[in-house]
């Protein structure tokens, strides 16, 4: 039987501010059991790419890339973001590890082909190496990745946090039984986006279809639930979508075949 | 019989700028054997906290690292520089994994007290776990460290390279043999300062003895060398002086016992 391990992915908002990332840090380190952290860090950057006169252009929600900017997020991500991270980790009692995709060649990405747009120094995740993570979980070591891969090539490319962490816990699900947890703004995924505390408990293939085809669930959150079916039948055990306030509680959508 | 390790320390002028950071990957990369890299990034630092509008402030070569100058080096240690040398290594088919003290509690600071100066967030270092260190290195991944510790209470402290480095021996020594390596502008230590070819083959502690009451060997590098007999008195096998381009020839200036 597998051991249990638990990918927690948080946005940027929730590590970037004092309040919100130490109760983070103390839910977390609460967590019993393999663990892994996925954080983003956009707010960050975008404030330090202004102060050093770079505007931060983005298209659906994803940041263009280009050359100052890659190096804004590798500062941002790779050091700020991240140390702080884990140095809060480790006051905690937690055995955190710092790691982007470059880190021991753990995620592998190739720079997104330019089609209408030019999203600059993205990466599109191509593979991760799962026994160098193993190698790590399995001797009480608790990695916390940042949003940049590599292409093998010597460069570092900007990648979504919700990718690496919905393609790291795929690639952990053949070795360990996984649940990821995405954690965003709201408790889980609403059935009226008027009433926070609408919460669907439980999504399945069939009921997700039923919701979108009565308009309940609809526009963002639809690819959203998509990439979690996409872990849940690459093996990802469950899903779950909750705030980070609800770490380490049984509240949120859990998502499952 | 212990095992070989070499450990190169290099300041920020050779990984900062791209010929001589391409020169060092490749010189590094050619190195057989465990190894291990110790960086700085002292100038990028200085030039990004202008662009942010802080004043680098230095006192006997020491930067003072006010809270915000903190997040400066952390950005640009542990991310910026440590993560363009990782991706850069791993293109050249070397398993680098970035790590300052912090990434699995590896290297434990104190901040240093405020005597006649403050320099803030500044850490001595206290203890290095040369078995965290050793358990990577003995599956063939190659530590690259920026030249950041940590408290174990949650903050990151700026930290000498050189100390880094030099710690980080005097703790690997207990398991491997060890060849410490420090790189600078010069190609070892010069009997005369005008003769850039008037390197010092080799070095005792007599023979050091004699060089300086001669006046041979004098200011800025005595301290240089009383450190590295320090590393040599515990356990380190020889401490090399020479210029990061002679990585892997047998140029330079051998301190031993």
């Amino acid at each position: 039987m597998k051991e249990k391990l638990t990918i927690i992915k948080v946005g940027g908002k929730i590590v970037e501010e004092a309040g919100t990332l130490d109760q983070l840090l103390d839910d977390f380190s609460a967590l019993p059991g393999n663990k892994l952290l996925v954080h983003g860090g956009g707010r960050s950057a975008t404030r330090i790419a202004a102060q050093l006169g770079i505007e931060s252009k983005m298209v659906n929600g994803r940041r263009i890339t280009d050359a100052e900017t890659l190096k804004v997020v590798t500062m941002v991500y790779g050091g700020l973001v991240n140390k702080n991270i884990v140095a809060g980790l480790q006051a905690k009692g937690v055995n955190a590890i710092g790691l982007t995709g470059a880190d021991m060649d753990v995620i592998r990405s190739v720079k997104r082909p330019v089609k209408e747009i030019d999203y600059g120094f993205v990466g599109d995740v191509e593979r991760v190496d799962a026994g160098a993570l193993a190698a790590l979980i399995q001797r009480g070591v608790v990695p916390v990745m940042a949003p940049l891969t590599h292409d093998g090539q010597g460069h570092i490319l900007n990648t979504n946090a919700d990718t690496i962490a919905g393609e790291t816990a795929k690639a952990l699900a053949r070795l360990f039984d996984v649940t990821l947890v995405f954690c965003f703004e709201k408790k889980g995924v609403l059935s009226d986006e008027n009433d926070d505390e609408s919460v669907i408990p439980v999504l399945t293939p069939d009921l997700f279809k039923q919701y979108v085809a009565e308009g309940i669930i609809k526009e963002g959150m639809i690819p959203k639930l998509e990439n979690s079916f996409s872990a849940i039948d690459a093996g990802v055990s469950q899903v779950v979508i909750t705030s980070a306030s609800a770490i380490g509680t049984e509240a949120g959508t859990i998502i499952k075949k």
